[in-house]
């Protein structure tokens, strides 16, 4: 099958699995569930999950156990957009073409959607125990869920950013929020998946710096194409980084160091994927197309 | 010793816990890392933690496993109250004497102390595994934390609560809330307490119903105390719920029925208690001084 139609065959087998896990709304707390809903089904690539499953096939994985945190991640990321969004945030009304959780729901259930989408992503992930023989593997896996995404990963990279907005950020700090806001969850993603398929040390390592480094040229594509493609092709607006001041590996680097730059991780992250036993072409034609995309 | 000071030991002993498990306030998370700790510091009766350890004491538990959990707890519960304090839900600029987290941090990092918290409370937890023979144990312990957290708990009634902000609240709703904001991390105190020391199944539902009783009555007596004791005698404000309008237990069912609701419940739980196996006999007195409190 062509590569395009299996990743929408995919991210429609991520959808499917998220509805299973999804509160049904009804009951006092309707409007919450609603909510979440709203926020998880707002669309997106579901480039997590598939990352997620994609390694765990990699490293031999064949259960369903895997399910409950490809769901997680999902969650934890549609929750930190949820409360980027906030008016005391960045104040965004329309994500993806649709209005922001709180501009439907109020500010008040967009602050508790976002909890509750963090909350529940670990309940739904602590489902994996009934459905494992290797609880160790599960709790390991829900550890690397809560460090990846918490203050030493997504939050950490996060505050930094928010800390920071409107100022010059020097290099340091810039490569230190794009390795834990958008790198972490990504690592979290390719890690877990080789956890649960029970893979060695040394394969859950190579996992975890394919991820940062498909998340670093990821977010240096992110900024190259800000710059360089039209809001027609990507989107979203471009050139919004320019507008509101922000710094960027671009604006630090420039186009071309830029250019180079993506084509050396993503080169570098392929040559990893390559030194773990198994293989899973698709896996690799994600990973190119993600530091490759041209919105 | 007399139980006020055995009482005090114990929210000590947690403080150090805490301490043990709380980020160091360097690196470029600082800001958020102290956010957090201000927001845990800023005090408070630990009474979940104790709840928990007293708990798993009464079950026989003897280990240091149980410890993660103790400090995830206070984190869920701390992370609760910043975000409760933010502009958009209660906009509270003091809590117990002290400035809240969002009026010393910005409404942002407010937003991210809340969810830091949150989310490193299950990074918390997870370092259980490391520490116990019984993965399995702290699997379900880890479930139970987020399910008494999120939707179906403290999440899930704090929603409830907000929606009905000014509005008279049914008493089937105002239930649920009380079950749900106060009594859910109760519950899953006592119940991680049970699990993580092995107890059986009945033990950890028993456990479960003594807390929710503990919890039901703690939230009446609240509403008693409001309308009864003094600003002084209570350390903030009283009339509230009557100056905001507010339906509570007292409003529906007048002060006499209040407190016999409240005896009632406290003798059950104290009975359901009996019923339990073990003996912990500061765990009842903790029990009766939490629903026949004067402030």
């Amino acid at each position: 099958m062509e590569f395009k139609a299996q990743l929408s065959q995919q991210a429609a087998r991520v959808d499917r699995i998220m509805d299973r896990y999804l509160p049904e709304e009804c009951g006092h707390q309707k409007t919450i569930f609603s909510a979440m809903n709203y926020s998880v089904r707002a669309g997106g690539k579901r480039l997590r999950p598939i990352l997620m499953e994609e390694t765990y096939r990699l490293c031999g994985g064949e259960g369903q156990e895997i399910e409950p945190f490809m769901a997680a991640i999902e969650m934890i990321h549609t929750s930190s957009l949820v409360h980027d969004d906030l008016p005391a945030m960045d104040g965004d009304e329309y994500r993806r073409g649709k209005k922001t959780t709180w501009v439907v729901y109020g500010e008040d259930m967009g602050i508790l959607a976002g909890d509750a989408l963090m909350i529940y992503a670990f309940e739904v992930a602590a489902k994996a125990f009934g459905m494992t023989a290797h609880p160790e593997r599960a709790g390991r896996a829900i550890g690397i869920l809560a460090e990846k995404t918490g203050i030493y990963g997504m939050i950490g990279g996060q505050t930094v950013d928010v800390e920071l907005t409107g100022q010059p950020v020097p290099e340091d700090k810039l490569d230190f929020i794009y390795r834990l806001k958008t790198g972490a969850l990504l690592e979290a993603s390719m890690m877990i998946g080789a956890v649960m398929a029970g893979a060695d040390e040394d394969t859950v390592k190579k996992c975890g710096e394919v991820a940062l480094k498909v998340g670093l040229a990821f977010q240096i594509q992110d900024d190259i194409l800000d710059l360089t493609s039209s809001t027609e092709a990507l989107g979203k607006p471009v050139m919004s980084d320019e507008k509101n001041n922000k710094t960027t590996y671009v604006t630090i680097n420039g186009l071309e160091a830029s250019r180079k730059q993506v084509a050396e991780l993503s080169a570098q992250a392929v040559d990893t994927l390559h030194g773990i036993p198994g293989e899973n072409p698709f896996l690799e034609q994600l990973i190119l197309s993600l530091v490759n995309r041209l919105k």
